[in-house]
């Protein structure tokens, strides 16, 4: 495509990077940009100059932050022996917005998969294994996804676990909550059934 | 949702400002930038800043631009005596990309929408009588989308234009090529019908 503008090819270009978004989308995009304030679009700028700049990765946690220590590590409310293991900050937000978990994290920053080329030491493995070590943490849970990546780095985790003396523990599958037993797929009511609980526990 | 991070919190925010992008796909593209390089982000910004400070609008055809004078309003090769009328920049890119055109264009900026308080002083019609007042312009053609603020658009236009010793034609409505009759609604048939031309012409 032929653009009048240069300018406008540049910002055109850098939204088309993004993940699912095509040209088409990117010039919709820049244009609706143009039509905006001028300060909009400065601010825009800006905000995307300061996660260049400023974003910080808990040192801990592993998870995004404004500074070394993130505000879940560095409460005095959360269990320091539960550790939730999960694969980016989206399940952090996620887990978060139940309400129903207070211990804190550690953010793995992917899955193992070898097709894309993500082996076990380009995520924060070691320094789980590390955090483990010091004896502070008495239960695991691996809060990973259900799919064939996330089983795989779960059960690899868990292998690496075995020698510490640690409970190791994963979120259940089964029927979501409002979920009708004849729409689950097999597997999903497979697992339901052999990993049943006892009635009102 | 709350943000392990208010650097992020600011990016998300203006990424779903955009048009078609709501607050989950926001997040994901910002996680997106940040396991990018720095540069590329750094970049990114850059752009934006680009497009704010250095974006022009052609003083003749209202088109985006990088100068004052656009390139296809500034070129020799273009008829200048013919004239086509389009929404925006997106049509004149979409005109140019059939290569069957090689007057100039005149950028209205929108189409009148009572709904949406755009009203005829808003777009640039103005600028258009102008242009047509100097004789230089014998022929106008009115490139709008065949929907209801378009056909309005068009007739305000040609309204505007009586006085003036101008042709006017509009685009012509019909079957698209490779369009199967039976699968073209009733309006379009109906349209290309009544607009029938010669055999061969």
């Amino acid at each position: 495509m032929n653009y009048p503008s240069q300018v406008l090819e540049l910002v055109v270009n850098e939204f088309a990077k993004l993940p699912g978004i095509g040209k088409k989308t990117a010039l919709r995009l820049a244009l609706h940009l143009i039509k905006r304030k001028k300060n909009d679009l400065v601010f825009f700028s800006e905000s995307l100059l300061k996660l260049a700049n400023d974003l910080r990765y808990c040192t801990l946690c592993h998870n995004v932050s404004d500074s070394n220590l993130c505000e879940i590590c560095s409460s005095f409310s959360r269990k320091k022996e539960q550790l939730c293991v999960v694969e980016d900050l989206r399940d952090v937000m996620a887990i978060e917005n139940t309400q129903q978990y207070f211990g804190v994290y550690h953010v793995l920053g992917g899955v193992i998969a070898p097709m894309e080329g993500i082996g076990p030491d380009t995520l924060n493995v070691n320094s789980l294994l590390k955090r483990v070590e010091t004896g502070e943490i008495k239960e695991i849970i691996l809060a990973l996804n259900a799919t064939m990546e996330g089983d795989t780095t779960a059960f690899y985790i868990s292998k690496k676990l075995q020698p510490y003396d640690v409970k190791i523990s994963t979120i259940s599958r089964g029927i979501s909550v409002g979920g009708e037993l004849e729409y689950a797929d097999e597997i999903t009511l497979g697992r339901a059934i052999t990993s049943r609980v006892n009635y009102g526990g």
